[in-house]
């Protein structure tokens, strides 16, 4: 394709490092942050990707994320754990939380991380994937900024609240799941208006509340709930858990001092579930037994319109062993934004990088 | 309405006690699952209330469901426990691992119940709103036997695998989530095509996995996951948690031998995680800002052709209110089936139950 190039992973990796680290970023944080954006490239979640470093490099200036992530332990009690994030980058606390609710389901069956004074944590997927990894089955619970109505409504008090989980499984590689609560997030209707051409009606509302599927007519605070009130319930939960019974800030008013700059709030809440399935089942069979679903699944007959059969996190894993492969393709509108990005820092710009 | 009468829920739950007595079961299950019934029908879920009575007559008398639910705790360690629900009435190794779920949540911060070999729990809502009566923050996730195909797919792998959560608060009653995570249960097909008229299109594919508006086509074995894939997702979850890793039955082939009779599968598995919000933020303060986040959705303008915005379980509420001044309104069809239910057990019918 013309309008992008492929770049190693690797290359990308280092080059996002170099700007967290430029930005003031502890090389350790840094190269996790880095990683973790990369992930999301290769998954092709693209929207999670290096695509958010212009994000940290705004909020990183403004004053409203602190380049050192000082996470604080606020409570510790069998299989819980509470965490101030210290509004530094959201990867590092939620790689910390991650691991410590993995740890106490490791050794009590379950483990239950929140965490507080957060900020963006890239995909939710990068965390409940880890801890699949690590042997654990994991769900993960995030809010944000107030922009998405109730069902039925049109004030803005939740976000996107997405939601994630991830399995293990034996031979097969962990099912992942990664969703925005929301029907789309609102990129994509921003990406359909430089694109042209109508929008499905159940994406967004107008600025009044009616449905509409012309892109420049949908609101990007009138957003839809996938599946209408049975995913505006699934937000709310997502809202309790990770903003309420955090200590977080959740919906439009509920929001403490000091997750405000300049008016703007940037802190978020989450809650992470990690269980054990070695602590019901068995480690073995449970894995021998997501295997065996996994198969079922994929031998199920394609409906007329459909080629195959999935489990939830398979397109990406064949597109991260595409891009791991063949590079992560990058479109020109976001390599002159990592120019920039570079030229401000007086660092190495991407094309230089080793 | 001419086609229905009112009756008393105190009348319609001795009549159901009786009824279940009748079959054999123990005095205090019959009390139980006769109040599970009538809590249902008094929330308006008139598919889980009494009407199920016809299915647990049908059932213990084939000798799928036994009547005494003798329960076994397989394993307990700090907040887990894992139980064998006998083949009884679901609704008694329901209520006996909520419990327990909430004491160790209590306990532990968190609790988590597993479940294996039980039977249809009727609402699973009544579970999760029994947690939150007592303080706790529960979900719930059951599967059951398989007749809906995974997404993009035409064999039949899960269950409508039913996804509930409560949430206690404050001044307002509980927040209660009970959905299938199919669009519509199969009943809504049952029922469409008895009133006639056109069914919408994301309901179910016909047998040949076409999307149809005609519920004659609309097959019962083609249900569709509400929101696409991302309620697939759900559903995907809700077999992990209640199929694989409580050792329970689960997708279309993984069926042990005690959970058939006559070839066709009984046994559910479920899984329910309670959390303690005083074990985190303090539960006066979560109680108070659960009250200040519902009061946030109320104070939201309705959007166009909505009257007011609502939180999960409103409308059950207030249903509830009403049946229990007014009496549970009952079809003729199921007074009929009622009264040859009571005809057959030699017990008095509904009319004369005082």
């Amino acid at each position: 394709m013309s309008d992008e190039i492929r770049v190693p992973s690797a290359t990308l990796q280092a080059h996002a490092r170099a700007v967290l680290i430029a930005l003031g970023v502890p090389d350790d944080e840094a190269e996790l942050v880095a990683g973790s954006l990369v992930e999301a490239d290769l998954r092709g979640v693209d929207s999670h990707g290096v695509n958010l470093l212009r994000v940290y490099f705004d909020r990183i200036r403004g004053g409203e994320v602190r380049p050192h992530a000082e996470l604080r332990v606020l409570r510790e009690s069998g299989p819980l754990i509470h965490i101030d994030g210290g509004l530094g980058l959201g990867q590092v606390a939620g790689v910390f939380a991650m691991d410590r609710a993995v740890e106490r389901a490791l050794e009590h069956g379950v483990g239950v991380a929140t965490v507080r004074e957060s900020t963006h944590l890239g995909a939710l997927g990068y965390y409940t994937l880890r801890a699949a990894e690590r042997g654990a089955i994991a769900l993960a619970f995030q809010n944000g900024p107030a922009f998405v109505p109730p069902f039925g409504g049109l004030a803005p008090i939740f976000s996107t609240n997405p939601f994630s989980y991830a399995v293990p499984a034996g031979a097969h590689p962990p099912v992942v799941y990664d969703v925005a609560t929301t029907v789309v997030a609102g990129n994509k209707i921003a990406l359909a208006r430089k694109r042209g051409g109508a929008i499905p009606a159940d994406w967004a509302l107008d600025a009044q509340g009616r449905p509409t599927t012309d892109p420049e007519q949908a609101s990007l605070s009138h957003l839809q709930w996938f599946g209408g009130h049975k995913g505006y319930g699934i937000a709310f939960l997502v809202e309790v858990l990770s903003g309420v019974l955090t200590d977080a800030s959740f919906g439009h008013t509920h929001v403490s001092e000091s997750h405000v700059r300049d008016g703007r709030r940037v802190a978020k809440g989450y809650l992470f579930i990690a269980l054990d399935p070695g602590a019901v089942l068995g480690t073995a069979a449970f894995r021998e037994r997501i295997d065996a679903l996994i198969d079922e699944v994929h031998a199920s007959p394609p409906a007329p319109g459909f080629e195959r059969v999935l489990v939830p996190g398979e397109l990406e894993n064949e597109r991260r062993a595409e891009r791991l492969a063949a590079g992560i393709p990058l479109a020109h509108g976001l390599l002159d934004e990592l120019a920039d990005i570079a030229a401000q820092l007086g660092i190495a710009p991407l094309r230089e990088t080793p």
